[in-house]
């Protein structure tokens, strides 16, 4: 058994050396959409692998088609061997002008009721995160000589910019990266006082769909009565998707589909989300899917088909009588469970040109498709973690879902085998993607604290 | 009774010389909805004015904010009082590289199979057809020293430019135009061997609705099954308005609409209507309106709602998760008989937010709308002017319907309490607003001979 302790101790008297190191990464402008901060990216990972080489690590910086990968290995522990994933890349900062400080000058800010966050472009998302995992593994080596677990680091450098290299680099590399469980930082906690583990991920699917009548546009006035119009079909066809207590009719769709446990109902009873919170935040009041389920099972273990887009005939000011030659939808499912994404394709298609009255026709494009991820909490790697964050923040963590996707917890799936332990220490005003992005300084000397805590349970 | 025999003889005597005015008033560039040919629009106006006063006459150019009209009477006749329509401006002739011959420099084109046609911008739309009316008015002052019925003859100049002009004119001068009954030549024949009068027009009513959800555009991961998607109510609504057999559901909406006479049905079968043809031409088979009702019905003489635009959420290249805060829709009725405009209105929009779920709310935007026309068939003019056009053409002269709508004649209805005969030589493939507009050299010899005998007939 690890002493945590000292451990903690030592995190707690090192915390601005900490922050210091932090800074130095978040002041690297690694964009990596944008090829003028190529050698920001490649600074930013050397500066990373210099670090871990630092802390006893076997650390490099593996190339790739795109920005490299960091790579590190500390395998002396006799524990479980776990792969640690991050991305050091970041977000451009357009619109520069809503920034109220420097985006890659980092800074401490005092609230007035005595919290304080960290002010940079990447401070939450990934930079601040990952730093969490890096200065537990500082303070275990620091204090105990050794880490209680074998551990992997794997950093990105294209997370924010489509991620092409990461899954040849997953499979030609697959011998040193598979570990027991995967550990990935990028995800929140449910509030600021309660630490989670994301557990359930729903997958997608899209189609795009164009629906055909006659050979050219027509007018109203002439053809208004006789001729197909197939603003008409593709409503009528858009309208049978759902039936009236909000489930979706396409023959199959369910299939795969289970309820949550009852064990995971309660749990999210418990967590107190309010959907005139949730909703009320957006304009809206009454949660709008399945009658049988809560918003909160609607977004996070609930599929879903929303039409995101839909055009046809005359859609400029004014009027004109015309009736389109054709019109158009894109579709996409939200996934959740075991179901199938070749199989819904299929039935959605089917469902569509089961439908087509006379002189229609149907055409379709697919777009990207990937299966829901629930994470086996039978694993005791997820019970152990719980009681870890539980104990740092002296509030049960929570197991909670997320109604999105993280295309790297599928990519450790079905290329490594391996499942993931989804813990990070965001919130949800921390302003990823957007202007002003901050973390909170709980989250950097808790999250770090918290890594250390479920280092050491996993190794038990 | 007019001898009519010297009268036919004189037009075809006159031929040459009619083509000759013709191809004079063909040659303005009367393009009304361009002020380039301000100037060319006057210049065709009093063109005809002159012409007119060469006849006999009373003829004068009287101006208006737009346009000028032209007014002409001659009321020596003991006859009854008609007054004739026409326009005297045409549509802009781009894209010019599609025509064959200068539209504004007419000829005579000889077809292998001897027939023949003027090609011309305004050849057919109204120039042609109006100066079939003046040969005829011109014949039969010549053989007889006068016409057989009063003529007033009105010739607008915004026709292709919206018209503003008419209805304060028609106010201003309700006195000397307010006639028996008004003949209108801006309507064609049922095909190239049997002459039409339409009797029927539908109405219109357009409305843009849109419909608000959230407060702003959701990730359908963070939000898809709990947020209310306007896409979706907008297609269960849209997909409500006609039911399993393309009947209407908005209540109230046929209030008004009455079954054709079974005399009008007999005529109609007895066209000759294939819905095949009519389809087929534009690649469609099936007629798509309500299933008790011939094609020919459901385009003439049954109401329709039709959706001519549909947008929302994302409709660019490839694809975004997102529920939009709003979806929108164009839909225009055309109605038949006795159906009321601002009823009609109404109930479309109770319709719909009668339909909106929780946190929804529609908006509308008023389009135009306008009562049908149906001919008051009863009156004798109808069927004297069928019996002089069928013996002119040597076929039974047909009532047909017309699915569009033309403005004149309901202006003529509400503001001057007149119905029209809508008496017109047009074929479908006159190329009207399009390249290589035509008018058949039988249209207008034949068309200025119906004229004399419809003249002719109406006095007795």
């Amino acid at each position: 058994m690890t002493d945590l302790a000292p451990v903690l101790s030592h995190l707690d008297g090192d915390r601005s050396g900490a922050l210091a190191r932090l800074f130095e990464l978040l002041r690297f402008r690694s964009i990596s959409t944008d090829p003028a901060f190529d050698g920001e990216c490649k600074a930013a990972a050397e500066w990373l692998a210099k670090d871990l080489a630092g802390i006893g690590f076997d650390a490099r910086v593996a190339s790739t088609q795109g920005h490299p990968m960091v790579v590190a290995h500390d395998l002396s522990s006799d524990g479980p061997h776990l792969l640690f994933y991050g991305h050091y890349d970041v977000q451009p900062v357009d619109p520069l002008g809503l920034w109220e400080r420097d985006p890659f000058d980092p800074v401490i800010v005092d609230r007035a009721n005595g919290t304080q966050f960290i002010s940079a472009r990447g401070a939450a998302d990934d930079k601040g995160q990952l730093m969490t995992f890096v200065e537990a593994c500082r303070a275990l080596r620091a204090v105990n000589g050794r880490l209680p677990c074998k551990i992997t680091i794997l950093l990105e450098g294209e997370e924010e910019s489509g991620g092409a290299s990461l899954p040849p680099f997953l499979d030609a590399h697959r011998d040193e990266l598979t570990s027991d469980i995967a550990l990935v930082c990028d995800t929140g906690m449910w509030n600021a006082s309660t630490p989670a583990i994301t557990t359930m991920l729903r997958g997608n699917l899209a189609e795009q769909v164009t629906i055909h009548a006659a050979s050219r546009d027509l007018h109203s006035g002439m053809y208004g009565g006789a001729a197909a119009n197939p603003i008409h079909v593709l409503t009528r066809i858009l309208a049978d998707l759902h039936d009236d207590s909000g489930r979706i009719t396409i023959p199959g769709f369910y299939n795969g589909v289970s309820e949550i446990s009852n064990a995971l109902k309660a749990q999210w009873a418990d967590l107190g989300f309010k959907h005139e919170d949730f909703l009320g935040e957006v304009g809206l009041g009454q949660p709008a899917g399945e009658t049988n389920y809560s918003a909160l099972e609607q977004v996070w273990s609930r599929p879903t088909a929303e039409v995101n887009g839909i055009w046809g005939g005359y859609i400029g000011a004014g009027f004109k009588t015309v009736i389109p030659a054709e019109a158009h939808a894109k579709v996409s499912f939200r996934l959740v469970g075991d179901q199938d994404t070749n199989a819904i394709r299929a039935a959605f298609r089917e469902f569509i040109t089961d439908r087509l009255p006379a002189d229609c026709r149907a055409e379709f494009v697919a777009r990207s498709g990937g299966k829901a991820t629930v994470m086996p909490l039978e694993n005791p790697a997820f019970e152990k973690a719980r009681q870890a964050l539980s104990d740092e923040w002296g509030t049960e963590a929570a197991f909670i879902g997320c109604g999105g996707s993280i295309p790297v917890v599928g990519q450790f799936i079905t290329q490594l085998g391996m499942h993931s332990l989804l813990i990070g220490f965001g919130l949800d005003d921390d302003c990823i993607h957007s202007p002003n992005e901050k973390y909170e300084m709980a989250s950097f000397t808790k999250g770090a604290r918290s890594w250390a805590r479920v280092l050491a349970a996993l190794a038990g």
